[in-house]
């Protein structure tokens, strides 16, 4: 937990530093893998540059730093996550979906590049996810931790991660649902790939099968606590912090943690779930500071 | 090529067999791999189940074949081959692209399961893609070849690929293009996943350089055969044996090799294409007779 000024000073230090080396990696391996500029690669690369915050590549290097891990082998992996992250949003965004025209203060894929496009864009997001870490990591691991890694990833991008939740999310629409729905929901759609980045940056760094455990359970929680902070930020947030208006969850008659809860228990649920999430790296065999701090920033951020 | 009526009929009971053998592998894979079944899964499986040809698995387990491949190292690359190909059918049928409400006589995707259904179910598709061939070959499979493997893969798959294509073919919508764009267009929708299907077949089968090489430009021109068949049979094709409605490129004025040659002239483009691919199994130091089998099933097929 963040005790005084000094260690929040530190922690935004970190995250800045962090998203910084996420981001030159991301920009240099594009830049490399796609020489000539077309219509989709323009649509897939202004959505991964829309401003995000690049938290489950942080996630991955953090649990592979806790744990003293090569970063050069974990990067490869860590644009996969951000890939995936990228492709849910930008299908998610669509007029068949949740048809949303703006995310981070930016217009959303298909409202630049129309409907098609961003279809498109979304696919070869997905696609690249898969191949970037093959492409660039085969070398350094063995098939059976290979076999493992994709199995995280493509777990949670596919139709028994985040696909699932979407599908959930799309039935729940517009009328109330019990709280065991809405966790799965979450723990679909944002949970599995959170959990996916501790963990897979625990793998590579050869983490032993108890911390793995750890951290997997740690980061259901942590994407647990992330989507009630969401959803607590779109009745109290500030709407130039968070780039999209307050209250549109309320507006399309959307179930959240404060439909279900009401605001002041949402915030309790908030505090009782990092709480727990805290507990699973009690006996964590590396340095949990920085993930404790992550844990920190998600539930304190403004946007 | 086709010499007389017991090769056609043994060819026709290659097929056959083939099919049966990747349907029972793709049906006890899924089966064992989905115990749930959803909204997603359902749509997703009902697409794989709709009467495909299975010719991208075929033509990698006679590829194979041909080099006396082990076959159950190759099966889980023909499921994720399949599963490519049936992502780009859901997806390109979508209202937001081609807008088709039929495909072999079953109504599309979208039709049976709404339109956002459809977008997950084919994402869903793409990402087992990429998991099935992890999940089951890494543990025979060296790291460098699964690299290869899937950069094969995932290159006719992306934005360099299939969607490259869709991309072009968008772009050209309604309004006559020159030659060059419409081969560029079949090269990436069509040929490169084809020719990525026979190159995986026989890297799997321990190929050689050189017969990987000829496998390529012969996939590639098989890959193009095929389309100036597909347009061949929109205008003369049977409309029950099509699943369609004959004539249905003319109406929506897709530029055709049809509209580019005329009939007469794009039927010799297709013996010629078929020729030159021929050409390239000459020096090929496994046995190519089934091999130029399918290239004979390909160009006189009649669906």
């Amino acid at each position: 937990m963040i005790t005084d000024d000094t260690d929040a000073e530190m922690m935004q230090a970190y995250m800045r530093e962090m998203r910084v080396y996420v981001d030159d990696f991301i920009r240099s391996f594009l830049f490399a893998s796609i020489p000539t500029e077309t219509l989709i690669t323009r649509a897939a690369k202004s959505s991964i540059f829309a401003g995000g915050k690049r938290l489950r590549p942080i996630l991955c290097l953090t649990a592979a730093d806790s744990l003293d891990g090569p970063r050069q082998q974990i990067l490869p992996w860590c644009l996969a996550l951000e890939l995936v992250h990228t492709y849910t949003l930008v299908h998610d965004d669509l007029p068949a979906l949740d048809n949303d025209d703006t995310r981070r203060g930016f217009p959303t894929c298909h409202v630049t590049y129309g409907e098609p496009m961003a279809i498109l864009a979304g696919l070869g997001l997905l696609a690249a996810a898969f191949s970037s870490p093959v492409s660039l990591a085969a070398k350094y691991q063995t098939p059976s931790l290979i076999r493992r890694l994709f199995s995280l990833l493509s777990t949670a991008s596919g139709g028994r991660g985040v696909l699932a939740g979407q599908v959930a999310d799309l039935l729940a629409e517009s009328h109330d649902i019990p709280q065991e729905e809405m966790l799965f929901i979450h723990h679909h759609k944002t949970a599995l790939l959170i959990s996916a980045a501790l963990q897979i940056g625990a793998l590579v760094a050869g983490g032993r099968e108890d911390d793995i455990e750890r951290l997997r359970k740690f980061g259901e929680l942590f994407g647990l606590a992330f989507q009630i902070q969401d959803d607590i930020l779109d009745v109290i947030g500030d709407e130039e912090k968070l780039g999209k208006p307050v209250g549109s969850d309320i507006r399309s008659h959307k179930a959240t943690f404060i439909t279900l809860l009401g605001l002041e228990r949402a915030q309790m649920f908030l505090h009782t779930v990092a709480e727990r999430a805290r507990q699973h790296l009690i006996d964590f065999s590396g340095d949990p500071t920085k993930l404790l701090w992550l844990l920190d920033y998600v539930i304190n951020r403004d946007h």
